[in-house]
């Protein structure tokens, strides 16, 4: 059951198997997780979210194959699309650290563009990974940028997720059911 | 104060004089249009809209550097973000055919996608420009799949347009202002 689920849909590459062994589901990136949850979400005709490719700046090309690019850092989130009509919008993170959330792990880009997102009445927030903690939270871009302007810390304490996020489990499809956070919290649905 | 305007905002590379010279407004590209008009609406506060990266795929890189990738096709369309808390969505083809816009423009991938965001209550719509005629249409994503459904052509005739899609003129700043379209046209609204 754990296999069909990993595995769905088809069109997402296998992650090794020595992996799934040694790992089981703490080892899935946020990232992988994501994808298979927007995967399910589309297929399952709930919401239209994807994951943008990374901007990639090319110096020189050869006809259609590129011989020398770079990545470029990225301007906004990673994901975004619609649901029920609405602009959603947002930033996947993990990190290792147990007790707080590196600040610099956000562009100072991003951040403009939450603010711009949220002033537009876009439905936004993080969602960041404790990889060692297995916990996963819905931060409500609100929550973020309070933070940062109330705060001189470069990194968000675990506690104030506690406080102010929602924890998400990972289960059987959707994987990680963000939408369900975004139904359950009125705050969020008014915007 | 025509060059005024092609140099707004000044992180989009000047075109060369000799462009300018050359062809004035009509050698602009609707690309360039574009992003000089979701730069105005970023700056102005109206609506936060950006152009994906174009998917690319990595083959090899030596560090960052990447040595081997080639473009992918587009599984989305080009555009999106947030108008009024609404998800806005739409492609944008430049044609120098004088009659007809040939639907091979359009990826079929990109046809199921539109209809996905119709169907989720996103704003949606392409973006046509007959560089010949020069004339730009904001032509409403059910007008398109409309078309596609009952037709069994291989082109939407120009005028297919006149009939059911909105001319835009190019002007200062904004240049290309469709999201005047969306305020104007209630049908738009009550999606």
């Amino acid at each position: 059951m754990v296999i069909n689920m990993i595995n769905y849909p088809s069109k997402i590459n296998k992650p090794t198997k020595t992996k799934i062994k040694n790992f089981g589901n703490r080892g899935m990136s946020l990232e992988y997780d994501l994808n298979i949850t927007n995967d399910y979400y589309l297929d399952k005709d709930i919401a239209v979210i994807y994951k943008k490719p990374t901007p990639i700046q090319v110096v020189k090309q050869k006809q259609n194959k590129i011989v020398d690019a770079y990545f470029k850092s990225p301007s906004t989130t990673d994901y975004n699309g619609v649901y029920k009509g609405k602009y959603i919008d947002f930033e996947a993170k993990e990190t290792t650290n147990k007790t707080a959330f590196p600040l610099n792990n956000i562009h100072p880009h991003q951040i403009k563009h939450i603010i711009k997102v949220l002033d537009h009445k876009g439905i936004c927030f993080l969602i960041v990974r404790f990889t060692s903690l297995d916990k996963t939270y819905y931060l409500p871009a609100d929550k973020l940028i309070d933070f940062i302007k109330n705060n001189q810390r470069k990194s968000i304490p675990l506690s104030y997720f506690i406080q102010n996020a929602y924890e998400i489990k990972r289960k059987l499809n959707p994987t990680i059911d963000y939408l369900k956070i975004i139904d359950e919290n009125e705050r969020i649905n008014e915007i």
